[in-house]
């Protein structure tokens, strides 16, 4: 059950609330987000829910048969939207492109990087500064300083910064330079960094873990929001199985389903889910059509000579192409 | 190495053709089917084709990186068409869609079917007559009777048939009712029932394993066109996973990769790879974006009371909507 | 519910018991089998089966919760046998070694094989002379030729023959050769090939499929027993998953499973299920701790030159090393 | 390529050797644990070591052809140790049995545990204080004041306690009274964690990913030992697969594989790996049959009671009898 409490509610009206919880053996969270405070309440009697919703201080409240509870269309039908200002969102009625290679480089691949992305109307840049790697001997990426230039490069063109945060010490310092943190598949259930994030005033991009379930990826989520940050969008990426044609499997149901159980943008990585640069665009197409908010993918000037990924990157006129297709995609699925 | 021959090769051109390939140690495979004869020959040697190639008798040659040869399109870039008759075509320059009930039941609800697909123009019923069910006590179909009629109520339509061959002995009595033979997902690697389809000149509509993968299912049209039947369509149908929020994942990366491969034409059954009714048109969108040059969904005038699969089938309303936005898609994809 | 029939019941009886289940609207199959009559009835209703236990001609009644029925322990606790006269036996009291090439070739090994297993006490060959092949071009098996000279050296040794059977037109021709009809991994929901092995009367070594769950695999069982054959036992032979380092994952959980859940004898293929011949040991030696009633693998005179599957045979110094090992296991496991 | 360094080797001599290595364009990183210092040089070029191998400071040099270098038996090829002072090892010589909670909950479990340990003569307790849970709602565990207790206690009695960090911040806090950090199955890929594990100077636990492979499980063990930290056994937990008819799938085929490749000890966690109670016992007598070092399960004193995986759980009754056949079981595996 999810009570969304009044802005003014008194100390002494929460108390009556959960006292009345406490009576039926429901226990209760508190939930304070950027945008509103509720409490959260789990438990297993039959409950007059409208006895609760006519206390004073209580705004709304909404039986959610789900196991995660804030992250549900069940007591949020219409769905949600990022703003990241600068009239640039993440939302359902228009598609967010995000473009940009796996790993920042040098201060020139940015340059050019950006100068693509600002001639196409793309406003958002992904790269990665902090990169997991399987050996401790690969190459870890550029870290802060890489970012600084990411960041000046990005905000002086109007394009906003999406990029890996690996750990909880990384935040503070990153802050000022990220406009949405990434969560990585490896870290899709590293719940001490879900935390912290949860406290972050600033969109996450959550992706789903290498084997991660559709309810796991919302449990993170609820992480996320339950402590105190609304602002997520989950990301499918592909999954592991059996099949090794390609690197992953793009589970494109996911995209309907997380639709229909969240309110939260769903964003799909089409790079890593497929892994060879020719089908990506055709499976980005695909999750557009499936009804994805927005795409997420790979893309370097010379993808031959990348630091990483090239194989799955796509060049900036292949890019180019995509961008009007995607745009074309979205617009059909509107129209349904 | 493909070596495909001209129709008035003479025993005598054959020999030495054979004999050539002796000398570098290569096997070949004599394949006749009821479009062509080809040898398929198999070897390490590094060997200078336009010598064979040269050879009287010899239409044309290819050499064939790929494990499987005949569905590869490195000898056949354009692709395969099906002509059905009647101006019946599987081809990537239409979409081809099917529909119908996951079982076959009663008279009246294939008359309404046919009626329903006329009306909508689609050219092909889907029904089984034959059901592979886990549990030996479970329905297992109407039978050949089931099929006499459904049949009868097509044909008298102008409506192909496609149906389930579960095994080898039953192909005789079902060949003059069905227009296409599919080949279950449980029978996918059934090498017997392959072969004994690869003397059949009906049209042979081939679904991926439970587990199968891409390479496994090329495999398996390469022993239905090497036993003689060039006319196969491939069919994703989803993948067994950990995921249990649906019944399978779609595989929709298969859908480039098949169509990058081979030159046979790519189906998509959404109902099979979801399982969910209210995610069937979303995830049967995705794979029209994503290349796929037909589906194949289940369909049931009343779901609710089918025989089987009723939670994963679309009512008439439903799939009349769906036709259209299928079609769009198709339309906007070929445009690209 | 399992309704076991006296052997000299009356049609009038059974009439009797049917009409009563009629009348709780339960479905009843009639199963007959080389040992035992029974009736299966599935249905909803509460019921009383005391009542039915009571008529006349009943020989005994068992509530079965599980999906399938007659291979279930619920009904039938103590475990299984078969029997294969000369004092050979599978059974859970001693541990039954099956060995052998994956196919077939000549006779000299064919010779050599059972003369190693004669001095070595072992009461089973494996062999293959049909072999399923991904590619319709590789070797498929010595075929009926083989299986008479496999056959006559086996039987004159005393030893027991184990080889595939691929489909239902092949079983006459292999009768009269054969002791146990293996059905490989990719045939174990071939239904039409269960159905026609539960009316022979030689015992069947079923595999899990490929990707095949456990409750699938009593399944396919279940078809075999309803049919008349209860001479069944289960093979786990390792399942396909992401995990690439090796041909399979032997799924060890399965045999404490399928003990439990199943009265039928369990036999484990630690060659298949791992796929490296330095791993086969230690994996066959787990599956007899975990409680298998036997182990089937793959050996040769020499692997390096086998036909197939030589990585993961071993040789006959190996072998006759793993069988001390196998029995000290299997007695160590028994004295717990 | 590992270099092995002499204690006294002086900057100078490693200023060669890296001149050396930098002439075949290798890249060398500096590797210090407590025991020893090494270089870890990787590269492409034909290479003598004897070269390198005679240079001054040079102890030992080794080729590594596996893609993970330290961690990798074919520069060391005995197995190595684990001391724990107080006569306890993890080793390969000896069976080590860890047993105890999932969750620690309050003193009298605690005690109740460590006196059923010690007069089993079992020298470590597991049981988490921080838990790794899907849902922020769930019992998060007892923390640190519950560590302290759960220290005392074993402390006293000469037992060992093994209990999981979730993240870099707790190491500090927790390090005092932890013998064993484990690292759970969601962190396996936190290298941020991995890394900081690498600095500390106690043994870890290092358990395989939910779906990870056992090369990454590998590469992880990697991270640890590059930063500095030798004192690691591999955990086997089971895997995340379709089948669901247990919590997870054991792999049994990794504990060969892992003895094979790496110089670590390995522990099977048999009550993750089936989730079932009455299958624990089964599946961890065939992990040490395969060869596992040791065996980490859960007991409580009432599993129906349990905070947490009461399900999988096995009482003191049942832990003593298992006892003994482990130790039966390692006895039998050591004679072959």
């Amino acid at each position: 059950m999810i009570i969304q409490l009044k802005k003014n509610i008194s100390p002494e009206q929460i108390f009556v609330i959960r006292t009345e919880l406490d009576k039926h053996k429901y226990s209760a969270s508190d939930v304070n987000t950027q945008k509103n405070s509720y409490l959260v309440a789990i438990g297993k009697a039959e409950i007059d829910i409208r006895r609760i919703g006519s206390l004073p201080g209580v705004a709304d409240i909404h039986r959610v048969s789900d196991d995660y509870k804030l992250v549900s269309r069940k007591w949020k039908t219409e769905y949600s939207e990022i703003d990241f200002g600068d009239n640039v969102k993440i939302s359902a009625s228009a598609l967010s492109i995000m473009a940009g290679p796996c790993s920042i480089e040098g201060e020139e691949l940015i340059v050019k990087t950006v100068e693509h992305l600002k001639s196409n109307n793309i406003r958002f840049m992904r790269g990665g500064v902090f990169k997991p790697r399987s050996s401790p001997y690969a190459f870890r990426g550029v870290g802060i300083d890489g970012l600084k230039l990411f960041a000046k490069h990005c905000h002086a063109a109007g394009i906003k910064v999406v990029t890996e945060v690996m750990q909880t010490s990384q935040i503070d310092d990153m802050y000022q330079y990220v406009d949405m943190f990434q969560v990585g598949a490896r870290n899709s259930q590293n719940y001490n960094l879900l935390d912290a994030l949860g406290k972050v005033d600033k969109p996450i991009l959550l992706k789903r873990g290498l084997s991660g379930t559709v309810e796991e990826l919302l449990f993170s989520a609820e992480y996320i929001f339950s402590g105190g940050n609304e602002k997520i969008a989950l990301c499918e990426r592909g999954i592991r199985t059996y099949e090794k044609s390609y690197r992953n499997v793009l589970d494109i149901n996911a995209i309907p389903f997380l639709k229909d159980k969240s309110h939260l943008p769903v964003i799909l990585d089409p790079s890593h889910a497929v892994g060879i640069r020719k089908y990506v665009d055709s499976v980005a197409l695909a999750g557009v059509m499936a009804g994805a908010d927005g795409i997420i993918f790979e893309m370097h000037d010379q993808p031959e000579i990348a630091f990483s990924d090239g194989q799955q990157s796509l060049n900036f006129p292949e890019s180019k192409k995509l961008y009007a297709q995607l745009r074309a995609a979205f617009e059909l699925r509107k129209s349904f």
